[in-house]
């Protein structure tokens, strides 16, 4: 296929639109890819297009031999079923909600679960119809509050999503195994560096979970790895409690008067300067305590205390990942006015009296928490809840017993790995795909249940697995993009080569159509830059639209020669007009 | 490409759907293409939609043949681009409108002009960049009064729009016209019978129009044509008005009475029975007068009166195309209490004494508009605003002046085509199609100027051209199907052949994937029912789903022989096991 670039519906930008916060959006919109019609919508100009199909149908073809059967679900849809599984509340401001012109509440799909729950229920009946996949790619939807990155992160795009029916876990296990098979030759063929992580199942429920990352160093997630092999997305890390320790050997809890000290750098200072020991205190012996108010979608609220080490701070994205759909907010001053009890800057779970300050059977009884380092027998200085007066000596197990373990603390490069594999490191990805065991919870609150082979009723168990199609193509943008533009690998690229006409010879421009029509021929895509343009501007051009292959046809052409450009290694030689299209078919990997 | 039907997700259904009102709505949902979420909103099924991606291709192949570029723009938009060209209000009802988190106003789009528009304007600033043709195979919304007849009117539903840019009359004249010949190629590949017809360009705006209908006798629209080669869509006839007469000769007006003759026909009997002529007296020669509310879609309203002859009836979607988007709904009780000079079943544009009662210069200001027919000289027998009492002989330019025409009579079986070329015939249809000369109205509201030839900016005109996708895999299943089940052409049909295998016997399965192995190599798709079930609910199965050609292994194959079935004409012939590919390929046309 050949197109003329004086023709085609695009134009490329001189300067960096000014919301391009990453590469991979400045690039697509300076190259004439997409366009912003709103925050995080976008318009898919034909170059665009071009990739996002391709990417499209690697993910189609993998899906469909993987067994998958595929469908498309409508993207505007009833309230009643999302309000069955909680997810009509459960999503928050995340939700696009509308009503129609007779009222009825609508919204627009966010994921599909429950209506491919429903599509299965009014279909199937018996084991003997599992398992079953299905899958989409279709346009979602999501109000997100902060849309950035282009495509990267939008609030309309395109998803691949796919659901499985099994009649039971080991089902479940095989269905799970071969989507992340189909997702690992997703991502080899779109060329990605990935990784796969442990993940949160989130908002959408369920158990076992696994995200396939993008590593980029722009990109919103954090994740973990270690030598011995442990990958995690970091909201994932559950980090492994220590052993607990014997009472007996805890010091006694005694006052200290720490005037003025309201953070843990100033007490750590003056335990130094006037209580000083063998060792200097350091503030991972501190009991850091901060308390959150709790706001659930129904709109009720319950604070929450959290003490964790001094030395580590309760990490936003995790907090978040924990309490989704909920959302835990710092106190406020208000906040702090309904609870007298409370002292800040010297909040601890108990007074220099022993008795409790935090925890469901405490004096404030706000639900106390901690880190999983807090484990019995550990002893720690906090706040003795009275103003300039902290406590030494107050022992996990002795002195005070919280009410449960949250594990919302920041996770940092040399930490050990929850598995023993050795000390993590820490990277940036782009969540591409997301595979979630999701077992009953949908099945349970819409009703499918088929007869197993002794003719009983059982609830289907099912999974939940998303690629971001749009996305990949930022993704893919954002890893091969350099300081001059795109850079597409062959199989993404709108056109595999493109053909720059330079001169005003007549046979320049003849030439460089010869020599299209012959790779069309042999099934390769040419753009041919037949515009009257400087060679400068075409040059410029070439390098930001990103086609692999660039052939310049020029100055060259009365001495017989044409040069050949690798785009992504800069590599350029000069062949003989006769020997054009062989070098661009070797370099096309034909 | 082979499918199994075991595994396929599928289900036919013994019982029509509740609301299915057309014969494709129900085979489609019967035969388990389709499944509804909500009203006018659908699920596409892997049979469904394996049907709408061939229509897609047809659409996308021949909108690429005649130069157009693919794009893919959003479904959410921002209302501003809509408040500009007042399509935000101007939609009403229609418009599915939502605010985001932030309370920004957005839309689902139901067609995309102004970002088109602005699109354009975004890249294109010179008469060089022109013509330019753009389309998109897209979802589009539409909060429908009454969504109906499965597909046939959705509220989610696929739509191909595209949109012309050219710099003067003359380059829009081209655009249009090579769309028009595409959409004949797209019409005759889908093998719809169709007819091109004169349209009303409605909310639009715009000038030249017309719509290809799908003869369909469910179908939604009523069109004329006749022998002298005039068509129309029934909103878009313009009838030709007569010769005006001479005042000379109408008679003078005179008082009848008419005791409780409240209707054309009660008065029609009164005079014949209290005033005989030579010639009976007749409803057309009645002046029938309705007084109809405007409604604006900004809140305003205005009263109009419409006279029309004693014969006709208003045609409420003549009525509805010529207000659009405002609408004209007949005067209630309480309007009349406001205006005590109508009396109603005696309502007149004048009095007995010759007042104007009608007119916005008369006694009631009332705007009153009359049929084409009514012309200066022509004279009616019409009520006389007072009680039980008529006139004869009021004639128009002498005893009363309309304020303008109105053309919204029913258009009637035999009626004169308005070019003279004979009487027209009415028959229904189901608009596949729309094309539009829009002229100059977006691009002057958004702004899209270019330069010319002189360096001059001018504004640039555009056309806008629609096909319902989703919306003909209906109209050919609707043009197809017969009492039995769905009936798909060779070129849209999900599989071109399926394969029964009937009986218990191994070596009939055998046999029928040996068949459907060579059939797919030589490059068809078949469909093996090869499930655990009796042969009549296979042949019941076969006839519902609708696949071209139906091949049936069974008893036979022990004499050698299969069954090869045309599922259209229902020829049925056995031919030798050797055999049968190639009379399966015979009959594909391969």
């Amino acid at each position: 296929m050949i197109e003329k670039l004086s023709r085609l519906f695009v134009r490329t930008l001189r300067d960096d639109p000014a919301d391009a916060e990453v590469p991979s959006h400045r690039w697509l919109v300076r190259a004439g890819y997409i366009r912003r019609v709103a925050p995080g919508v976008y318009s898919w100009l034909p170059l665009g297009l071009k990739v996002l199909r391709k990417v499209e149908t690697i993910v189609r073809e993998e899906m469909v031999a993987m067994g998958a059967q595929e469908v498309l679900f409508p993207a505007l849809l009833p309230r009643e079923p999302y309000e069955a599984t909680n997810r009509w509340t459960d999503y928050g401001d995340n939700l696009f909600r509308l009503k129609d012109r007779r009222g009825a509440d609508m919204l627009l799909g966010p994921t599909h679960e429950e209506i491919f729950t429903l599509t299965v229920k009014d279909m199937y009946s018996s084991y003997k119809d599992l398992p079953l996949s299905l899958f989409q790619i279709q346009t979602k939807y999501r109000d997100e509050a902060r849309p950035r990155a282009g495509l990267l992160r939008g609030r309309e795009f395109v998803m691949k999503d796919s659901y499985s029916f099994d009649i039971d876990d080991e089902g479940l296990d095989a269905s799970y195994r071969a989507h992340r098979d189909a997702y690992i030759r997703i991502f080899e063929r779109l060329g990605l560096e990935y990784v796969i992580v442990s993940a949160m199942a989130g908002a959408m429920g369920g158990s076992a979970s696994e995200e396939f990352l993008a590593v980029a160093k722009n990109g919103e997630d954090t994740f973990v790895r270690s030598p011995g092999g442990y990958a995690a997305n970091v909201e994932a890390v559950r980090i492994a409690a220590p052993e607990a320790l014997p009472l007996d050997d805890a010091p006694t809890m005694s006052v200290v008067d720490t005037p003025d000290a309201r953070s843990i750098a100033a007490v750590v200072d003056v335990l130094n300067a006037e209580h000083a020991q063998d060792q200097p205190w350091t503030a991972d012996q501190m009991l850091k305590n901060l308390v959150f108010l709790v706001k659930h979608p129904d709109g009720t609220t319950e604070p929450l205390a959290i003490g964790l080490p001094g030395d580590r701070d309760v990490d936003a994205k995790r907090l978040e990942a924990v309490f989704e759909p909920s959302v835990a907010v710092p106190f406020t001053p208000e906040d702090f006015e309904k609870y007298p009890a409370l002292n800040v800057g010297f909040m601890g779970p108990v007074d220099a009296s022993g008795a409790a300050i935090l925890g469901e059977e405490s004096a404030t009884g706000i639900r106390y928490v901690v880190d999983p380092r807090v484990v019995t027998g550990t002893h720690w200085v906090t706040g003795a809840n009275a103003v300039d007066q902290h406590l030494t000596g107050v022992t996990m197990g002795r002195d005070f017993t919280p009410d449960g373990v949250l594990d919302v603390a920041d996770v940092r490069e040399g930490d050990a790995a929850p598995d023993g594999s050795g000390p993590m490191q820490l990277a940036r990805g782009i969540e591409m795909g997301h595979i979630f065991q999701l077992g009953r919870r949908y099945a349970e609150a819409l009703g499918l249940k088929v007869l197993d082979k002794n003719g009983k009723l059982v609830t289907v168990t099912m999974g939940s697995y998303g690629v971001g199609v749009s996305r990949a193509v930022a993704a893919v943008a954002e890893a091969t993009c350099d300081d001059k533009g795109l850079c597409w690998p062959l199989e993404l690229a709108p056109y595999q080569v493109q053909i720059l006409a330079t001169g005003k010879d007549i046979s320049v421009f003849e030439e460089a159509d010869r020599i299209a029509g012959e790779l069309s021929e042999r099934g390769l895509d040419v753009l041919v830059d037949d515009r009257k343009a400087s060679p400068g501007v075409k040059f410029a051009d070439s390098e930001i639209l990103g086609m692999p292959i660039i052939v310049v046809v020029g100055r060259g052409l009365a001495d017989g020669v044409v040069e050949v450009r690798n785009r992504a290694t800069g590599e350029r030689s000069e062949v003989a007009v006769a020997d054009a299209v062989s070098a661009v078919l070797e370099l096309a990997g034909r």
